[in-house]
């Protein structure tokens, strides 16, 4: 709730506008939806063009399925990640534009495909594992309005691999960097650009990769500083946040 | 065993009234019955109209359907926590008024409906994937007599959900908060209330949430000085210091 | 910020006893003092009678008087946790009735010794060792108006040590419990007592300990259901929410 | 290969009763006997009438059986740990008398029962669910030659339950406590008896019990100081070393 | 890249066989010095107006005098983080404009103040103990030629002191928010500000904080997806990523 | 680099346009093959006689077939790891050479079996659940053109199985040692041979094992200074680096 | 508090030869003396010879001065341990054959030289910087009336080194092996001895021993049965239940 | 002790050259030489023309004085690490060639400079604050005979640096590369190499590299199979290694 939206309320009511019941019952009921089990956030949408979003995961597919139908009173693109196959089944049956990635989860519902985006957002994987998770940052940038890009297969101990693309590296305004195991490709991305770069841990390996902490430790303590870490196989997050980046 | 109940007996002893080999084996015997896999405790159930409960998972079908079939010769409620639907089919052939709720896996018997917390024990989540914590806390604090309410989804990330909830988060007397990944909210609702806070770290999240470790450490931290902390997904434990919070 | 003091000044908004600038002033500025490096919060002293707090680690002995200084100007109790010899160089010379607890660094300004607490909050330690935790406690619940006892030194080990002082057990209205090591103190406490149990862990131990971190674990894993933890060595947080239930 | 058995040979060589090529190749062959997937240990048993002893968990069905199938070349008891039904089928197979213990995985083959510990030993357990870890340690133990008793669900939490059963501690030589959680019983038990206690940590639990680690680190800390730790859930070991101790 | 090689284009700039635009190309392209104990990169100040950084911690003060001389030969602005006094004293000797912080240990030779930022960078706090780590971001982001406002002291658990400061919040095009204990303050930032939010743990806090590994974790797993983490205390990458972020 | 590039370039050396000197420089400067989801590098195995390697677990069938069917376009040893029987059906209907080895889910395709390593390579197991991890480092070690032997379940609490194979020990030019549990047998055998030794820590074991994480400890900690450490469970890079050293 | 103890109790009140209000009064009294800030337990050394124990750290002189004078009115041996020079000072002052050990902090008076346990307590190191720990257990074994011999430096990686020891590892009813870094030794002794092995990691080491933990882990997942652990640099304990097993 | 050795004694015991309690005696003295605090084991050195090690770190002045003094008995290098200003001033008086080196604390005491490694051993850090361990590796290498040369400051985020000396890097038959932070270093330079690569992770960093634990696990992931790891700030055991191999 922003100060100006108070300010422009108190204004209403000052005015004899808005009475101070209705006021007070606004102030509470203005930004979200009551849905029982959820609180829907039709907030930033409205505002931001950005996507209604589910995480599907310890959700029913019922839930799941009365989200979106609630969703979908609105105008905006809605996302739904970490689904399942019969998750997608129920939100198709709304809506047939509905389309499903299965490596990473992800369903999206593109209602409008204007570009917000700056410039490109380029999604770069060490390996071809890790690939899941750059699919789900992948959506996601794409449902916020980005022109996006990939560059998979890419991992420190063929240099050369990377070092073959450094064309597409230079054309990013945002790189999105997925890596497990030792999660030293952000170093090496991070100081090969002058964009921002967001770094992914992902839970490839096994062993000491401890589901990705490794990874993880290791790109926290990226020596270079132009690379900041979202959480393990967080490829949404990434992706959100490259989205913000990219329309500034 | 407490110093009143040997004095006592003492005195009883004293007077002749009690043999010293029959004192001593009252002082053995009066707090459990010994049912050879497990010893139950009646002691508190007796004193103070708590209920009996058993912890399911990890024990056999047999076990439970035994220790309820024991207890049911009190006249106490019951509540079995962690059950699964094998273990309510033989606990409803033994009392129909057993209840199951499959979100948490806790089944109740309801004996007595006697209200004996002074106030409102108020169930909070942060997420909609916190909900069967939250229902076995729910569940626990209905069956040791207390009036609950809940209000689900209302995570830090989106604060006016919270924000447009205070009434509710007034009028409790003791609040339970249940969040998952960086479990933030028992610090913010800690801020909002004068009540005491129990905050329950829950396994939800995935990658550095480390199953609920990271809700843990982050409660533990919690700047929030009415805040304190039960084990990650111990909803049963939050209702029942609730409780025993409420009744005082 | 509470629904009721939103109401209430929208009310004067409409009355036209308030202006809408001055409206939004006050809904900026009423809750907190700016000093720069910290906002002093007013508000619950100012509602609840409970003492101003600072938390001295980490603050220079400037900022400590300034805060201080600050806080004087009202009429509360003052408490400041983890300080040092020099801190309360100054702030005795702000306030002769300034009292200092070495073993935990407390500073208590005591103006007020109304008793506000229901009943005996009582505070246990496993070891001598852990009495400075213990110390923080016991200095936090005073200060906000609570008769308190103490009970140190009666470890699991010897639980003939803890057996012989069930009468200070009974007696307790809320039970704080500070241990060290294998933090079983509380759980044993848990089981002989009807109230509430806060549990501290203590940095007391060495080798597997890890500065407390077994203890906590311990904790968090009670089987007595009635027990909370708070942060290890946080004898404030233990000492504060032991009196916010203690005036329930 | 001790410097007895290496003079011994050495005289024999001296005196050419023994062939130096032979004289090595005894050196090389005596304690063991290579099965190619294996090398059995006939060593202890042979020394000192111990069991023969399978670890069964990563092994294939085919593995036991052969491997049990050359242990019964010799007189001694068997034991299988951490087996299966299937294991135990190709087992019983080769001796009728092998004994199956489902809760805890163990495969026993008694051949001989003599007693050969000095006096008893005891097998506590917190809980229920710590069973399957006692009944390792129980039948380990029987089947080198102890008298064993068992005392089980008697938890911190319920103090009385343990206190109750003080003779059965009294008449103990070495007492193993088997609990999970925050494996608080070992201290208590080790300050109420004379005798060595070998604590077990069990993985019963959840949460920040993190699979056992919790009660590992609470026994690791015992401010008992007649009491030492195994693995987790190491049944056998604490039966075994009980067993050594017995013998003393 | 050797000194030799400096010295060569140079003679080749000065007998007019190089271009001075040439030159500058090849020194674009030239990448660092030979120091021998350490290889300066001019390369990142020269293309894109950065300043030169040394990270002093665990460099010894003749070798932090040495770098800054050598940078000195060049126009950018220098940072040094992580120093201490002794090597203020031989920086100032160098350059009589270099200035420190002792809070953060920053030195900053400011010798241009071009503004090349878009927009407002803010640095937010949670404590008053988290100012130096935000003074590090703060010094970091002004000498990279950013508007910088700073918002300190606005935990979570008085939520009034940070909805008081919404205005400012507004009005940043990157947020950097600075926290320790249980990190939460990035996640409700983050739901407040459609700007990018660069999280920094800091090591602020005690018992069950591990140093800044809760507010950590409690940021990875932030549910806010605007938000992006750095290392603990790591003001100094914060300060660099919203540089870069805000050059956009 | 794609197949183009080498079409093109065979075609250059068809027509005399091109030595095959040059040519094989230049292919050794051609970098990698790109296949949308992976970059294959035939650059090691071109250069150096070694085979081609595919990380199975985390790939699809079809993705695992699609890279053995390009790989068998040039003349090397295949080796595919953590395979499963699927993968294999694909692959032998590639090339009826592959051969399985289920233990560890290595897929070998022999096509050339010259010798390469100049001594020999012996793979040490502690116990028998060590064998598939030795297995893998078996078969890359082979695959790689080594003469390879092996010493299974020579674990350290039986010293004398481990000492009667001193001449096994004395013949290697390279020792490999898989170890769970504690992980000791490094150590030791370290302190028997004047040979590197390689440690691979295995995920044998149970509790305090940590999948591995105690194994990989100790041998971090090894006091016998020739052992250096690999992944858990990681045969294949043991069998690598130990192939890379055998052929010094 | 035996059974025996109550029952003796209970049949003197029964004779009238002990009131009911001094019965309780015993009850509570009989086996602790309460100093205030500790409570003396003389139960142990009563009842079984044991000496009386002070843990130094964390208590201040005064405190182990207080609680000398207290122990020195009984006959018993008394140690404390993690003492400083200024301790056994005010020691000293109190009984001059108080002894300090420097390595290790402890202090012993010995007022009795009874040998009470059966056979020989042996004390093995795998290095020399592991020998303050080993001090700390031979010190507390012949406190407690042990014969002890030490065997020092005999880690694993000069094998040769414990194997000429051989005769003395065969002479111990009782070993303790005391080792840092990877704590490989005890699973070597273990595999040599048919006695107990106590096992007590030191944080002897650097890096990724972690202060001990590698050598705790290691211990714990020991593949010798007859070893159990205490916790890191626990020398007392170890010789404390050295004692205790000597004994049987 | 090897089995040659043995069927060598055993021999000369046939023959009656060597007596029985002889033998027994040799086969117990041989290997070592026994210092009561130390086991000194020449063994080595005799064999293999390695130099004689104390790890000086936790070892008292006199007994590093005490073991130099002995080793120079033999003729060949000796080598302290870890060692400080006092152990070195007692050193030089012993022999006057000792050379110490500060920023590792390593002793030299070099006696003969015959080079018996085949190659060039590179040594490589990823920052200038890394070097200290860099040194006690190349100390180390250069003691035990070996060519070896550096390559410091040449981190992955400034990859040009690295990429400028590939020549170098080529030169080397065994490359050691020091990293702290994220550890991405051995990575790279395994994929640059064709030699085998020895890691060591320093604790060289802050934060969540906590103390080299994020270096060591992304070594541990390394994705190049050339790579193995060594303990953190083991620069010994990495030099020690290196040699061994190089001699091969």
């Amino acid at each position: 709730m922003t100060a100006e939206a108070i300010a422009n309320l108190l204004r209403q009511v000052r005015q004899g506008r808005v009475g101070v019941d209705e006021a007070l019952e606004r102030l509470r009921d203005m930004p979200y939806e009551n849905v029982g089990f959820a609180r829907i956030d039709h907030h930033r949408p409205l505002r931001q063009g950005l996507p209604e979003v589910i995480f599907g995961r310890g959700k029913t597919s019922e839930q799941v399925e009365e989200l979106v139908r609630r969703m979908l009173r609105h105008g905006h693109n809605i996302l739904v990640t970490r689904a399942d196959a019969t998750m997608f089944e129920r939100v198709r049956k709304l809506d047939r534009r509905a389309k499903f990635y299965p490596a990473s989860g992800a369903i999206a519902i593109r209602r409008e495909n204007k570009i917000r985006g700056q410039g490109l957002v380029l999604v770069v994987t060490a390996g071809t594992t890790d690939i899941p998770v750059a699919e789900e940052a992948l959506v996601t940038a794409e449902v916020m309005g980005n022109r996006v890009e990939s560059l998979y297969d890419v991992g420190v101990a063929g240099l050369h691999r990377l070092l073959g693309e450094s064309e597409a590296l230079k054309r990013a305004r945002v790189v999105i960097v997925a890596a497990g195991m030792e999660g030293a490709l952000p170093s090496v991305v991070g100081g090969l650009v002058a964009a921002p770069v967001i770094a992914v841990p992902t839970s490839v390996g096994y062993g000491a990769s401890f589901r990705g902490l490794a990874a993880l430790l290791g790109m926290m303590n990226s020596c270079a500083p132009n690379v900041a870490v979202v959480n393990i196989d967080n490829g949404f997050g990434a992706g959100y946040l490259a989205s913000v980046i990219n329309r500034l």
